[in-house]
């Protein structure tokens, strides 16, 4: 495990407050039917992938959630197109101001240029440059924060206050989280097509947003799933907090190629939802990330980063049995620089 | 234009014997649908991707078919999916032979997997290890030929007739036009469903099987759409056969990156459909198929091979004007070695 300089202080057992979240803010299934509606003009109905030989290679099933497909290269703009529209609905849209490593910036930013209002995103100064550039070309203004020293809750707080903005967080919001559950209703859709059902569910998780929604979307459909939270190593604060029971905090908050999967302690109503709901969590080194981006570049013809490859990267490692079961893997997203993904290229898979 | 020592001699302008095909060999509309019905537990519905900044950049709306994500990773699946199924209904399959540079290997060896029939591929020596590998996983035998010396069509029927075994051309084939128009089939389903009329289609073109599959699907149900071949210079047949009216011969038979697009002349049948159906063929270099798979790692985060990605490159280099329009390109193929795709990472686009 790698510790960045000033993060090496901080207690890795650390624990958040213990939140009250009233169970009537988890969105329930009408709430996922009515996200999923809203925002269908706005996002894609992304494919689900499937190639014979990462299935022997595997010794399953494995179906792909190809969400680098997906508007803005991500799953994020399935949560920021739920909460624009639904702030449009309440007649409260006039700006919004988002904090985001890139992911969430450039899905906050096209769903605020679709909806004609101006957006304003907070990013760390270590972004991806393609993330900052694709989200600047989406007509956003961008501020920069240091991941090691700021607060960029607080700084897109008092952005918005200023400009009487909406804040459009990326995570621990129902509105955020029901549009993240499309992902998972599509998942459901597209397995039924095909006549299978699904045994397991991998995603990545950095705040729980994405896992949180998946999870409500999928438990109802099939009880008994397993849906598995993959993190980066070093960055596996909801996998150690499902054990623990309570929200603990990453050690280091910087160090990971998986850049998206960062945030440093899941989020409050994301963990309400996931705690009870989850199966144990997976954790990749960075190595075993980019080894699953070549596969994926080989076998899916798909584009993934580092932090969207993890699901894969955890079945490859063999941290879960895939022996004759039907697993769907979500491939999160695919805002990778050139020279990195030509890194992953040379892990000869 | 680079010529390879042996093809220096051939007369660029020399012209094939006149094929007299009939037009009732020519697949009909029920042909058509009856190919796409008979592949659908086969192939794959390949999505139609789009990228608002990539229509920025070409000024129209630019709808991508992605055939990268067909079962083995090309639009070829479609055409020997067709072939072996009718060849099973007609109760003559019992093994297939066929010559390929490496796609319609891939996918006459799936497609005679999934049949569970022996087949045997003609491949060049010269073709992608990644082309060759993946053929052979699939559990075919192949026999390597040289591009500059040997007939691959006549190994081919040689090996045909010693194993008693159907031969599976790449095209000049009814039936392998009718399963590669069911690409045509989904652009026009997929088009209505967004609600738009395609005034261009752009495909590759090496045998012209594609291109005349998709010039019967869609200039049927589109009167007036232009269907654009586009092959890169040096082997642009098609385009001059169009030009002249007669079916011409390239002067060189190796040395373009684009592998998947080298066949010599246009097939006889598949030309007696684009004579008169097709707009007039682009031509690419190179660097411009690079430049164009960088692209479309960047905007559409699909894996494109060179051959694969010369409609993109066309648009890119302004052979076409896009301003104002609905234009298709057809991404045929995605099966790329690593090395060779972090190269075009490096044409910064």
């Amino acid at each position: 495990m790698m510790l960045s300089a000033n993060a090496a202080a901080v207690d890795p057992a650390a624990q958040e407050p213990v939140a009250h979240i009233p169970d009537t803010l988890i969105p329930d299934a009408a709430a996922l039917a009515a996200a999923a509606r809203r925002i269908r003009p706005w996002v894609v109905e992304t494919p689900l992938l499937e190639s014979p030989a990462l299935n022997t290679r595997l010794g399953g099933r494995v179906l792909f959630k190809a969400e680098p497909l997906q508007r803005t290269g991500s799953f994020k703009m399935r949560g920021a197109a739920n909460k624009l529209l639904a702030l449009k609905e309440r007649g409260a849209l006039r700006a919004v101001v988002a904090y985001s490593s890139g992911n969430h910036a450039q899905a906050v930013a096209a769903a605020a240029a679709l909806a004609g209002v101006p957006a304003v995103i907070v990013m760390p100064k270590d972004a991806p440059a393609l993330k900052r550039e694709a989200t600047a070309a989406l007509g956003a203004e961008i501020v920069l924060y240091d991941r090691d020293r700021d607060s960029r809750e607080a700084i897109a707080e008092d952005l918005a206050a200023a400009r009487g903005a909406a804040l459009v967080p990326p995570f621990g919001d129902a509105e955020i989280i029901a549009g993240q559950a499309s992902c998972g209703l599509e998942i459901a859709a597209q397995c039924e097509a095909l006549g299978v059902t699904p045994e397991a569910v991998l995603a990545p998780s950095s705040g729980g947003g994405l896992i949180a929604g998946l999870a409500l979307a999928l438990g109802a459909r099939y009880p008994g799933i397993a849906v598995h939270p993959v993190e980066p190593e070093g960055f596996d604060d909801l996998g150690r907090s499902l054990a623990s029971g309570r929200r603990v905090r990453n050690a280091q908050t910087s160090g990971s190629l998986c850049d998206s999967l960062m945030a440093p302690t899941p989020g409050a109503l994301d963990f309400t939802i996931n705690m009870g709901r989850l199966a144990p969590g997976l954790a990749v080194s960075d190595d075993e990330a980019l080894t699953a981006m070549a596969l994926a570049f080989r076998h899916l013809k798909l584009v993934v980063e580092p932090g969207g490859a993890v699901p894969l990267a955890a079945l490859l490692a063999g941290k879960l049995d895939c022996t004759g079961r039907t697993i769907v893997c979500v491939l999160s997203g695919g805002n990778v620089e050139a020279e990195l993904f030509a890194r992953a290229l040379s892990h000869s898979p």
